[in-house]
């Protein structure tokens, strides 16, 4: 039998096109772009991109449409396993026009899918679940589908024994809870919109959010804190992790990173502790790298031992 | 034998894209795109698009690349015949961001065309000059084609008795004068950058720019002025021709409407009062389209009983 895998889940995958521009922006003036840079994108694959520089069994899947979805596709790196699911639509981009002073983002809204094309992704998430550990559901729902899509991926993981790892808001993540994912990832203004009466400005507060969640079916909660690093809300215990003081950087893409992290805990089989300080590492050396969302492996490897963790 | 063609070249064909958001633009924020629209773009296939309304016996061609590409080819309307050489690279995009008080403007490079392609497409123009009674050359060069390449087709056509539209400026227009094009129709901005020393502040300073292009080797310059319509230098008169006052609307595509003016005079073989007419008629009617660069038929044909024109 094959080594189980990771199983990213991408149902609102992106390109990430970066244009470059050399002024500054001004509103309603026209600009040459110099450069045209295109990566696939959303918050799944880009979990799936880390595994896959770490050498983790790693397998992506989920909904492509289009002359994007095709752009999507051809620019996944090689040797990262995928098996995505074609739709009529067309897969969104998420332009993000880049001056010297800073970025102004615009997404695209992505396609509709049809009940058709979900019932054809349900089979064959079901025939991948065979192979997996653990799957990572990332990421906003594109349009069409039914609000708890991810709370019936959730199912169907847990019927076969798969962990769950969550990494949605709103009402996906609320029609989701109940159906008890392993993990949630939160980060604070997903907390904040998920426990609207929370006082989030201690770390005591941020544990009662988590514990409500908790309540409500997610068996452990980590809620991502930016550079304070996270807090873990586990069945029996509770955990802060925090990165060195040192890391700054591009912040985009760092929950994706805390995210393979932990997907990998789970895969190997470590124990909180280890599998906290691999998320946090991870989620630094993304915030540290210079281009948004990659990580060097030794610098990973290295911030490792300068994870701040305690125990609550 | 065939109906003689209008065929438009669109060595840099694009694929005019405009991102609708709610709010007005501002630097470094992100936005949600509400609507998505895409159309072929690029001055030859704007110029294309308006002879199939007119319903004229018009044949695209030019350069298309990758999967911009051949979104162009999927987006040009049905019975608009098209016959263009694929390339390796990418057609650009050009992006267009409407917010509810402006437009901002974003032009991709677009491809870079290998000596190759060029001698492929070369040999499809002539190939397609049998079938053609006007050419009609409009809009820049795509990187890696040498800075003759209109003069190229220029010279081509006339030796095969075809007559030639050129809408181009900068070294592209330079190169090509002294092959003779047979009409040009250069804008008050590329006049004046053509004609360095010109006064374009009158009439008669802007005749006198036109006449400096003709003794370089265009044989009738046409000036379009915007809303003051345009000025003609023939071989043996000249003329201004100015829409009525009321026109008011969006510019954009009003220069590629009046080059589809132009080059169907030829193909009917109009007097170049009527011809001119047509011309300042079509782009006044583009002007107060509601989409930019199309025409509504009925309002282009009242409007030609109200353009002025005057013999100089």
């Amino acid at each position: 039998m094959d080594t189980p895998v990771i199983l990213t889940v991408a149902l609102n995958a992106a390109l990430d096109v970066t244009y470059s521009i050399d002024a500054e922006l001004r509103p309603h003036a026209t600009y040459r772009v110099g450069t045209v840079a295109e990566m696939p994108g959303g918050k799944a694959l880009n979990t799936a991109r880390i595994l896959h520089t770490l050498r983790d069994p790693v397998l992506a899947t989920g909904l492509l449409g289009g002359h994007t979805g095709e752009r999507i596709a051809e620019r996944i790196p090689a040797g990262l396993r995928h098996r995505f699911v074609r739709v009529d639509g067309e897969s969104r981009r998420a332009l993000v026009v880049a001056d010297p002073a800073d970025a102004t983002g615009f997404w695209e809204p992505g396609p509709e899918i049809t009940s058709e094309e979900w019932q054809r992704f349900r089979d064959r998430f079901d025939g991948l679940l065979r192979v997996a550990r653990v799957v990572v559901l990332s990421g906003s729902l594109p349009q069409g589908l039914p609000v708890d899509a991810y709370a019936q991926l959730v199912a169907a993981a847990r019927d076969r024994g798969v962990t769950t790892i969550l990494d949605c808001d709103g009402e996906a993540l609320r029609a989701a809870l109940p159906q008890r994912p392993d993990v949630i990832k939160p980060n604070a203004h997903e907390l904040a919109a998920a426990v609207p009466d929370a006082d989030l400005s201690t770390v005591d507060g941020i544990r009662k959010a988590a514990e409500t969640l908790r309540a409500a079916g997610a068996r452990a909660v980590i809620a991502s804190l930016g550079p304070d690093g996270l807090l873990a809300v586990l069945p029996d215990a509770a955990f802060t992790a925090a990165p060195p003081e040192t890391v700054s950087g591009n912040p985009t893409g760092a929950g994706d990173a805390c995210v393979a992290g932990l997907a990998r805990g789970v895969l190997y089989d470590t124990g909180w502790p280890t599998r906290l300080t691999d998320a946090v590492a991870l989620s630094a050396a993304a915030v540290r790298s210079p281009v948004a969302g990659r990580v060097d492996v030794t610098d990973y490897l290295t911030l490792r031992h300068h994870i701040h963790l305690k125990e609550l």
